[in-house]
């Protein structure tokens, strides 16, 4: 009698779990969207928020119709460890018996289903700071809608859905490879296709500074997804009907913090000594490194470990934003940095803690994410581009979207432009 | 032993649920202050956060003093079925053991209390947004306190209390009617006997568009609001202390999650259609709008029956925002349509999915709950009228509530007003 | 074998209480961080805001390195009750099992570590808020570094870590003096060392009003720290794995919200009585104080005294805050009326409805406090005055942090100045 009693409450404690990180993971929603929101100029913030709205939205809509079961086939694969199954998602029915229930040693679906539609949801946000101020509403939200629903899924099945790479011995913890570098890389492929801002790079090689028109708001929205990785990293323990399984994710939940500090600290000392001045935006994108970094492995390392995993995230940005300048490719917010440079960095470093993995086995598994990610997105941009044309004309972005594309000023009344 | 250990886990957990939905709940109060203060012009945003603040501050001490146990007699009727008992809440000793718990079978009075209170003072925050820019502080907090301590109060009893419409079958599982179209009511009261913002509408039929200082902040409280919604409707299952009612709480978090996407992303589409132009503050309020359809019956829908029923919401919101405009009714940021028309919509639907649910008895409760709000309401806003006046000068209105009526200035370096 | 299994939930449930605590108090940072850079002017607002993110992340690092150890010491002191062990923090190992757990009556120590950690935060965030607008970034962050390893975790030892406070009978559940005044008493010396803003105080006695430059993000910094308030106070009952535990913590959340409520409300009446307009800093202040005021009790309190209690803290902020413009004490956003004059107030109050508190002790423990905060805080400041000056020239403070430090503008196309 004990033994069921504690088969119950395990899986109530590990549904509670996914119910707690699925809505701390849902509000990275909106630090993406404030984040970018400020990082954006005024002229095209009423664009950059629809922008994130409804690609929530719509990734809500098509992970729940294709998504879910083609990232988790639970054994029903098309193709046996690289094409998941296809159909849409069914909840457990309203007021499920014990016998009933699908997986009694695991959670709910249902809690399953919102916790990993956030993380779909977040590769997506991901992508819409690195190609704001230039793309056009509705071509960059039906790449939404084959990216949440096809392209992310797939990747992520074969190691979440127990496909080739988890045989493999893959290891991302919370994804540092498979949800943002996945993101980085459609980001970046999308940067390429669309080409940078009217005017941010001269012919003589001088790069225009465009800078945020709101950074206190970019702050909240930093604050915000550092608030959402205790759900995203303490989340993916999968588990805390346990003492050891309450106590990982406590470690983690530390681990997280501590990972997001080095990276702003690192960042903050190193922006400083480069640039002779602090940076917010650096330190901003510091502490996003930082927790990009941990999130391939959260729960192995020490406190100090763990420290330096995201001082070195912090490093990364510092060093790679004025990089990507001198190859043109105009990354609005930094999020090729962040996601994909500081989650490479992550995927990579999770054999200096955990023994379980191995350098080789962590380079392929990047390397197949990245190579899918990225071409996958590339064909997707340039059909679009082909087909319905992307980019906002040059004089429509000297105007600003909002203007042009939406006729709606985010501050009416504030704006000298 | 087995089974007394389950009724003290059960409480627990149940107790849990409501602290969880509690604080998500709570934060929605920052969610309609952000949403109303980005809604309204510069100049009257100061008075809206003053507004926001004050209003749910008093609608605590109300609920406390008089509201919950008006609400939830337990038995202890002053008129059995349709007025509830008056006295201030007490709650549970401290330390309480378990022989002398309240119900053992639910959970702790504090959590439940907490968990109610953040009920009514939503219903108080629908109400400012609709009467903004043009109402004096104190006759509206006036109203709160009314409103919040004795009217929705008396309301909420007659279904949740097990008053005469919870015995006739009425089903509004999360408070479409009962929280958020009585809001609505209660604000379609305020704004007939207000009038529209000066200037809003011209001789000729013309009608001037007064747009929202900072849509950034407003699409922030949107999301806010999305996320304190998991614990609206998640924390009314009441309880999370058994393997089916915790499944049953991850239905309700994905459905609910679902039923807002479909309404944003209808919005979108249909604004986009209607207008030629997508439009973010639609966007934001078909977001809201499949929210609150979803909010009478988020447990038994399917995840795509969700998706159409947040849908449809999102359809009404786009479809009478410019039809209340015809009737003169100034809803400053659109709570009317969002609260009441799409509150009406999700009653109805209730037997869409729910057998034990019929369209008869949801139209009672939904005409019960409308006449009641809407006549008590317009008593009290007529009454203040009488007694001390409720509407701004127009001069004053011109200047801007934020200098005439308080001195403060929201924005004092930005404004070029 | 049912007590084995009591055992085992207790633990999960108490870690449980300390992760929500724990990111619920986190979220704390970015409430403190939009409050304080909602009320500075905009010239200075991406300096505040750097301030903030740096100040976490250095606190984050020094409370693992030193701190948690040196407030905790478990038995290990250097200086029996009065100065704690010295040692980095260690969590227990991936996947400990129950026999290896540290303590299996409390928590996982991870757990403990980042609800502990998060208070050790906000003491660093109070003192940002008085020293905002003129103090240079470095000294500030070296200060930090020094408040949150150093000082805030030998004092708080005292009490927390069963020093000689405890010893005494000292009482302050949540840390109105512990956490809140101490903050308070470390900005006090802070602001008295580095002297008012320019053109503040005028050789006449005039007192230059500097008003905030974005109120509505003020608005929504006091909104998250009462979120995360649920956490700070409920989280201190350390316990949730009992029925009276559970009914504890809901308590807990009634009466800390039910207080914030009162110090609003007092808040705003008194100031429209006062200064004949309602003023939104006061009464977000208001709620703020009264949040203070009943952290130090927030369990024995009912319904009407916490509200009470609160209301007293509204009560102080409103008399305080032009009590330091006559000894020319500049502090930005009120932090010292807030945290200190209110925390004192609330440790006082203790025994007013918890009758193992008496008002000797209390005072004793108060001043023990305030005499070592205040003392060690003044020396730091006073030494890195001398090593390496903490105070920005008056033409640069003109000039705004903003350019002149980070060569960044907070709101680039906004600002008129």
């Amino acid at each position: 009698a004990v033994t069921a009693l504690n088969t119950e409450m395990v899986f109530i404690m590990n549904s509670l779990l996914f119910l707690v990180g699925g809505f701390l993971v849902f509000f990275m929603a909106a630090g993406f969207c404030m984040l970018e929101t400020g990082l954006v100029r005024s002229k095209n913030a009423t664009m950059q928020a629809t922008k994130n709205v409804a690609l929530f939205s719509l990734a809500a809509i098509a992970y729940f119709l294709v998504g879910f079961n083609l990232m988790y086939p639970l054994g029903d694969w098309v193709v046996e460890g690289w094409l998941g199954g296809i159909s849409p998602t069914v909840l457990e029915p309203v007021g499920v018996a014990l016998e009933d229930v699908d997986d009694i040693e695991y959670a709910s679906i249902g809690s399953d289903f919102i916790f990993q539609l956030m993380f779909c949801a977040a590769v997506a946000s991901i992508v819409s700071g690195a190609v704001a101020e230039r793309i056009k509403l509705w071509p960059f939200l039906i790449f939404v809608v084959i990216l949440t629903g096809i392209i992310y899924p797939i990747q992520a099945s074969w190691s979440w859905g127990e496909g080739f790479l988890d045989e493999m011995g893959f290891s991302d913890f919370a994804g540092s490879s498979i949800v943002h570098a996945a993101g980085g890389w459609a980001a970046l492929a999308g940067v390429i296709v669309l080409g940078a801002r009217y005017g941010k790079y001269g012919k003589d090689g001088k790069v225009t500074v465009m800078p945020g028109s709101n950074l206190p708001l970019a702050t909240l929205g930093m604050f915000i997804l550092w608030l959402g990785w205790f759900g995203f990293n303490g989340g993916s323990q999968l588990a805390m009907g346990t003492i050891s399984d309450v106590a990982d994710v406590s470690r983690i939940f530390a681990n997280t913090n501590t990972a997001a500090s080095g990276g702003a600290v690192a960042a903050l000392i190193l922006s400083t000594i480069v640039y002779k001045k602090p940076d917010l935006t650096m330190v901003l994108n510091g502490a996003l490194a930082g927790l990009v970094s941990i999130t391939a492995e959260p729960l192995t390392p020490s406190l100090g470990a763990a420290t330096l995993i995201g001082a070195v995230g912090g490093v990364i940005v510092v060093l790679t934003i004025p990089l990507l300048d001198k190859f043109k490719i105009d990354d609005v917010v930094g999020a090729i940095p962040v996601h994909l440079f500081a989650g490479l960095w992550g995927t990579m470093a999770v054999p200096l803690t955990n023994s379980d993995a191995n350098f080789v086995t962590q380079f392929v598994g990047m390397a197949a994410i990245g190579i899918f990610m990225f071409f996958a997105s590339l064909v997707v941009w340039l059909i679009l581009k082909a087909v319905m044309g992307i980019r906002i004309s040059d004089e429509d972005q000297v105007t600003g979207l909002d203007k042009t594309e939406m006729g709606m000023e985010a501050y009416p009344e504030f704006s000298n432009s």
